[in-house]
């Protein structure tokens, strides 16, 4: 095993040319296996070995920085930078992120999650650096996918007009996660038509370009040459020196490129081209199912078939409705499968719209949609949609324009970690003006919910649902209370109504009169139920799935104290300052007290301490 | 006067072609008369005269749709689309609008205020015409400072994709709201260089193109020799028609060019070059300083100096403190003047960083400075820091960057109105997990907390100070109590502190014991002095310049309640939803009852209510 030999960056540099291929067919075999039983993102990485490994020929990444953008491709960075040990942990409770992570690794230059900041980001640092006088090199690795969110173009902006050394790699699998969309994937394909400038610039640099004098001196022809060889790319066109395409798959002419665009000391974009899914056949064959897996069998790559989850809940019933209503359009930012549309996508291309991962564009699209009368829906991940807070804000609200947003994801992720809990929405989003913000805890209610927002709801209208299963769906009524005298009010919206209910009725078995108040509309709180149970009771428990930070429990407090209604016990349980990080979601709420054991244990606490 | 027969926006086709410079001309003088009296956006407006009565010459904006990115381009359309009447209230409480507003005129499209939305708003809207099989046309004119926004460019990329008939106008100044900076700047400057393209497409389409199947089967051809003629731009390679550049103050080949794009039923992009500031001598000799201006003397071109503001003592403390730290940097997002940092830029040109309009790069390459040892300071309007609301999370919280965000225009604004006030920051900066939350309420409060945000605070760190001048600078200690026995609390921070100390002498003169507790830190908030004033008096009213969704008020009520404090009466005073409209400031806190006088009613209403 050559990978035993690699336990830092600097450790593939020991090895021959020859080797190479070899290591990267053991990281393969080790992510394959690893991600098999823990899930993970697999297609992207594997199509990354080759690639990573060059770049850790070239670059120490312990000193040199190296920006991931959003994550997808970094388990080999991670395998040969000390952590192969601990892969087997990836993405469970206390072990290894799936995600760039500074606190798990110094090599681990900046934390990602979210698409397109990689650019940016790397030109700050890069700054930094100069301004310092440090010595240090400054790479960024984006996919082709994150090309197409706005951030990175504002990033290529900044980097194009800047003398800074920063090499730009761009990893283009021709997919973004589910297939590239836009103008950005035309900017690429052609440049992608160009196999002769790679070895022009190649051979002119190891000419001429050897002695600096001559190199300056040339300069000019160079450049007049290069516009005869061929158009400019846009990357040019910013300012940036395009190199490529270069075969993402050898290792060996890789190092090579890299070796030249870190030797260049100017911005550079180099374009390399990588196959998703390389080296596993069927996530070749089939890279959008094997973008984002659960555990699977290596030898069949079957894995088992999602279990209903609220985004297939919500694409099937917005199939339905779109059916009998034309003016209903879906809207994704890249995350067609992720948010249950891809039925849609199929039944009503005409109507389906992937703007690329651009939430901020998808809110304005949508607004412009709204105010023509069409009724679109734009399904998207909790933490993506912060992208979009101002758009939400200006296009949508001020006009209160009648877009129906469903926001996936909200609270805990689960194994994504940090970077993609939906904890800020309850927040975020029941500051707009004029939002109507709905939460179901049942597939039943999403269904419900879907077709109120579309069709009752006047202005922007909001529901928020969890990752994954319905908890019990058997619970889909709104009443769970003891009429006589209760002693504790529990409140509750979205799927931890199932764990108030367990506690509920524990609590009663130990002859505890407990109510249960549901909340289905989080901006506009109904406070009726409440105030009339806490009259009774005169204790309340807030229980929720978002930061601590303008969260429901905080709102109805302060409407109880404006009341002059004062309280004998309250307790807010939620997720703190919201980032949570990775592990299974029944371990998470255990950790955060918001399951029904702890739940009853506080209330148990709060009735006997008096 | 020519400017009398047009009542809206059909009337200027009546006109012939020689009568068209009279009547910019008329408008010009309009515009510059107006805007000296009541301040506005001049520069960009004087601009685009001669662009806009093209426009119109061409299209109904009562039919079809017209969407202005940001606004500072749209008086003309004002005037001329029956609005020149009420012209002279441009920007006055209950006048008109200085933005394009929908529920003023139904000419008015779309609403702007915020850069870069015009291209994705004006793809939904042609979307949802097609989808609805509806016959109107769809028009879009953006700033080449827009176009530094990543927004836009999300907008091009599925604009580019489409085969929607839209048509996207560049109005290049050259000078985004100072100077154009980037790599956008290039990318458009080298479009720039191509006179000849516009005279080829022309007598393309006048010769072969006007018949339809000659057209269609000649259209590769076209392509062919357009390649030949000249490299194609970012926006060709995109997927738009290219056209121009067009001389922007030629209102006959505007109105040309105009019909062609609009002919070609496809997605198209006409550059159009204009003059900020053009013909009014000032103005272009001096666009920036004409960009956005008080009133004015028309024939001197003088205005007042701008009185000492929160900015300017902004960007003077920090650059005191730049001189003696080489680690300060400041940025901005195209608003050096407007944030107070003119005077940083010119004195620390190596160490300022002007993004364009892109304050979510300005957040991520922020993060990235900070990560590396660098201070980076980035002063931007509360409104548009919206746009960075994920890059807050993402980037700096998370890895809990020492970032310094000095949030200008917190609060009300005055004449920019609803798109412009800073409403939401309080909300939507405490919920970042870690910022510490400053808000000065005097100049020398600014500049303690600049060193205190700079050198003292851990974490990301924003100070909120609002627009414009102090309200009383012998104000600045903290404590204001009547240690007796107070029977009335007042808690507010920044410059309505002024209003409570009013308002607190007042009601002392009538016998009422008042306390003025005054919050300088709103995140961690310090309750102690808050509890031991209710603790006497039992009655609280908070006083915000921020939207009532997630104020400080709620958060203290929330606060009290779990302490289990019951108040005898307490008011929460604030912005409301924080759609506030135009108007002066001492107008408009009167409006909220923000005011002292409103305060001392409040107050008296309260006490002698029991």
């Amino acid at each position: 095993m050559l990978l035993e030999q690699i336990k830092c960056s600097n450790d593939v540099k020991k090895l021959s040319e020859k080797d190479l291929p070899k290591l990267c067919d053991e990281i393969r075999k080790e992510i394959i296996a690893t991600v098999s039983n823990t899930g993970g993102h697999l297609a992207s990485n594997l199509g990354a070995v080759e690639l990573t490994v060059a770049i850790h020929r070239v670059y120490d990444t312990a000193v040199d920085r190296l920006i991931f953008d959003v994550g997808h491709q970094c388990y080999t960075h991670k395998i040969i930078t000390g952590r192969q040990s601990k892969f087997s942990t990836l993405r469970q409770y206390n072990g290894i992120s799936g995600f760039p992570k500074p606190s798990e690794s110094n090599d681990d230059a900046f934390i990602a999650g979210h698409a397109s900041t990689s650019i940016a980001v790397a030109y700050g640092i890069a700054k930094a650096r100069t301004l310092k006088n440090e010595k240090y090199d400054v790479v960024a690795v984006i996919g082709d996918g994150a090309l197409t969110g706005g951030l990175a173009y504002e990033g290529l902006s900044n980097v194009g007009c800047s003398v800074e050394p920063i090499v730009i790699i761009l990893n283009d699998n021709s997919m973004s996660i589910n297939y590239n969309v836009g103008g950005t994937a035309r900017l690429i394909r052609k440049a992608r038509l160009r196999p002769e400038y790679m070895e022009f610039k190649m051979f002119y640099r190891n000419t001429v370009g050897l002695i600096k004098p001559v190199y300056n001196a040339t300069h000019a022809v160079k450049e007049t040459i290069k516009k005869k060889f061929m158009s400019p790319t846009v990357f040019d066109d910013l300012g940036l020196n395009y190199i490529g395409p270069i075969n993402g798959h050898d290792v060996v002419q890789l190092e090579k490129a890299i070796q030249y665009a870190k030797a260049l000391r100017e911005p550079v974009l180099l374009h390399v081209k990588t196959v998703k899914g390389k080296g596993y056949r069927y996530a070749e064959e089939n890279p959008s199912k094997y973008h984002g897996v659960g555990p699977f069998n290596v030898n069949t790559g079957i894995y088992e078939n999602k279990k209903a989850s609220f985004s297939n809940v919500m694409g099937k019933e917005l199939c339905n409705l779109a059916e009998k209503d034309n003016n209903i359009v879906a809207i994704t930012a890249a995350m067609a499968d992720g948010t249950g549309l891809t039925e849609f996508s199929h039944r009503f291309p005409q109507r389906f719209f992937d703007v690329g991962i651009a939430e901020g564009a998808a809110v304005s699209i949508a607004a412009g949609m709204a105010k023509q009368g069409l009724i679109p829906v734009f399904a998207v991940y909790s933490s993506f949609l912060q992208r979009a807070y101002d758009m939400l804000i200006h296009d949508v609200s001020l006009q209160q324009s009648h877009v129906v947003f469903c926001v996936d994801r909200a609270g805990i992720v689960g194994s994504d970690g940090e970077t993609h809990n939906g904890s800020f929405d309850v927040d975020y989003l029941a500051s707009i003006p004029g939002m109507t913000l709905l939460a179901p805890s049942s597939f039943e209610e999403l269904q419900l919910m879907l077709h109120e927002a579309i069709y009752e709801v006047q202005g922007p209208v909001a529901i928020r649902y969890p990752r994954g299963e319905e908890t019990d769906p058997v619970w889909s009524d709104d009443r769970d209370i003891d009429n006589d005298k209760p002693e504790i009010t529990l409140l509750s919206y979205g799927r931890l109504i199932t764990q108030c209910r367990t506690a509920a009725k524990v609590l009663r078995s130990k002859g505890i009169a407990t109510d249960v108040i549901k909340i289905n509309q989080l901006q506009k709180l109904d406070l009726r139920p409440v105030l009339s149970s806490v009259k009774n009771s005169g204790r309340l428990i807030v229980v929720e799935e978002v930061c601590s930070k303008g969260c429901i429990g905080e709102a109805v407090l302060s409407s109880l104290e404006q009341r002059g209604i004062k309280l004998k016990a309250c307790y807010l349980l939620n997720l703190a300052d919201g980032i949570v990080p990775q592990g299974t979601y029944e371990q998470l709420i255990k950790d955060y007290r918001l399951d029904s054991a702890s739940i009853c244990k506080i209330a148990e606490e709060i009735v006997n301490n008096e």
